[in-house]
């Protein structure tokens, strides 16, 4: 119940970086590059600093923000959020999906997302009194299953979170995919939140399809978007929702609430960073298809089982050749034993006590550390 | 309820921001400071930019802020928060709030806190699930009364929230009358959440006495404060909470879920203002006070009935004297008739649809911008 819920324990990632920093280990644990984004956007930050933009931005964000938002929707997808009611900068992705929620969510109604999924969902589904109704996908090939998705569709379902590209299995939703998740919002009249803060890291050629681009879901979807992981600088928590104006109300409404509104200098930053030409992130994605093969390929030679992810900066293994079917205990023991950081998967199930072997690695970082942390785990193992 | 508690107007800081942008009116309304705090604070934050401190901190913060908050807890107050485990940097003191009563609150609990108050109390004791029990601070003299609180105490009564210097009255709490609070307190087992963020604005050599410091108090209270208030940065929104262990971690087992962490090179610059010798203290104090002289005795000149306040940045004022027993009225005449911002107090109260004749000004200006909104009054009113 609520009450129950308001006692969250101390998240995995606190828990791993801590450990990290205590064992001076590589951390490939926690979502965030070593290395900030472009210098012109650091300038662009400083700049706003000296010039005196140090004070409360509007609560929805800075104008020149809010219109790069609803600029790089319509460049890349074709969606047109209105700037001026259709955006609202929040703390980071994190504090867009606690606002959701906390905005959308009745004591009592059941909201869908796709297991396993990102720890503060269901955290923040149960702080607004709702029930997390997890639909899994299933290994090794983690994709949506339309069936399951149905099947989990009650009188009570108020609202259906999407994330894709998915954290931690890497998979992109296909459009049939979305079109699935689509039909049964529509049919069912449900809200959807879709948490799309890996929408530039998508491999292989594949296509990153925002749901609200589908037919009838815009009316309905509130799109999540971050600017710390498109841009490197996870610490300036710059993250956005968009979407219809009767949809973002609801979420600015207890927005103002949470924050109010933050980062001043740092919305500038990111405004001039979302003005980025296309070769930004050609690069950046071509930089991290490379070093996903890099940590990909690495891990298997040193044999764990590799699902190889189309999308995100995360790698789900299993570690089941090194005789743990406990991804938990694996990665309590890894940094003492290989000065290593990983996540176990365990974390973002809903049964969040049952041992998995599935241990999730990041390479968001540069391609010394990856080969660093698989030397490590080569002679730790 | 909950459910109608998460639909939150827009708040009154957002309308009239906006009111005085679309009148260019000086905004005396919501406070914050014109001009940013010292330069060195400023390039201490931009210094960290450009090393390259711009992914997440730690969850709670820095280890280098949360010494200096504790630090500076013990230099003014003698209190000693445990930097690791009893400080959480937030999102500024908004957040704080928002996860202290999300933390704190049951669904059903009611919560007793001062009114008028700060709008935001009442929104996150709703989002909470608890009920808003308000003790009146009456006009003319804004003091707490020992027999009315008293009476608010109930079988589910849980939490005491307590805002001293108060906002938007300006009243610092005696601490005579903070030992009735104490008394309360620790005769009913309530926890106590105590908002000290004008903790430094306390004119007419009064002293702020933090409530954690009186017997029976520090191990059941969560303690407020903000760097934005106190370094006129509030853009940057850190802000934190601290207090016993076993409390602050209900706090951060929410804050966590809210933002995360957020504004890691601000982290670092209000580090280095924290350390800041006394006497930034006084300046400020001295400089703030002049201004408050100047404000209040200004409005008096104009007919406004002032109450002259002991704290904070804002003076309360009667706008009887121009035919309106309506303050929201007059500040919704007021941007275009003056093209002057102010605040009613109206939205401070739980019947916040009540007409009252109280408005509120800010002094957290440039001398030049209070004489040139004095003389905007004397010519539009
Ligand atoms: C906000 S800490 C978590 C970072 C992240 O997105 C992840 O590692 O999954
Ligand atoms: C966070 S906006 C409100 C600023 C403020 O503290 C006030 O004006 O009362």
């Amino acid at each position: 119940g609520p009450g129950q819920a308001r006692r969250p324990q101390t998240t995995i990632f606190t828990l791993m970086s801590a450990l990290a920093q205590e064992h001076g280990a590589v951390n490939l644990g926690q979502g965030f590059p070593d290395e900030s984004g472009p210098a012109h956007i650091v300038e662009a930050a400083a700049a706003a600093m000296r010039e005196g933009r140090n004070q409360y931005p509007p609560m929805p964000g800075i104008p020149e923000l809010r219109q790069a938002i609803s600029e790089h929707q319509r460049h890349w997808y074709g969606l047109e959020p209105d700037p001026g009611d259709g955006v609202v900068v929040t703390a980071g992705a994190s504090e867009a999906i606690a606002a959701s929620m906390l905005a959308l969510v009745e004591p009592g109604d059941e909201v869908i997302a796709f297991e396993p999924c990102y720890d503060s969902y269901k955290a923040c589904i149960e702080m607004a009194g709702g029930v997390l109704v997890p639909v899994r996908l299933e290994a090794p090939g983690y994709r949506p299953d339309r069936e399951r998705l149905r099947a989990a569709v009650t009188a009570r379902t108020r609202v259906i979170l999407v994330n894709s590209p998915h954290n931690p299995t890497g998979t992109v939703f296909t459009r049939a995919e979305l079109e699935a998740v689509a039909a049964l919002a529509v049919g069912n009249d449900l809200v959807a939140v879709t948490d799309e803060v890996y929408e530039h890291l998508v491999f292989d050629g594949r296509e990153h399809v925002p749901l609200a681009t589908l037919p009838g879901m815009w009316d309905r979807t509130v799109t999540i978007g971050s600017g710390g992981k498109t841009f490197s600088l996870t610490g300036w928590k710059i993250g956005w929702a968009s979407g219809p104006a009767h949809l973002v109300d609801r979420v600015k409404a207890v927005k103002q609430y949470l924050s109010f509104a933050s980062g001043t200098p740092f919305q500038y930053g990111i405004a001039t960073a979302l003005a980025s030409g296309d070769e930004y992130y050609r690069d950046l994605l071509e930089g991290y298809q490379r070093r996903r093969d890099l940590l990909a390929d690495g891990l298997a030679d040193l044999g764990f089982t590799v699902h190889r992810p189309e999308g995100t900066y995360f790698v789900t293994t299993g570690v089941e050749a090194f005789g743990y079917e406990d991804g938990m205990a694996f990665c309590l023991a890894l940094p003492e034993k290989c000065g290593v950081v990983a996540v176990p998967n365990q974390v973002f199930y809903a049964d969040g006590q049952v041992a998995r072997p599935e241990v999730r690695f990041t390479f968001c970082k540069p391609e010394a550390v990856i080969e660093d942390g698989l030397e490590r785990l080569r002679r730790g193992l």
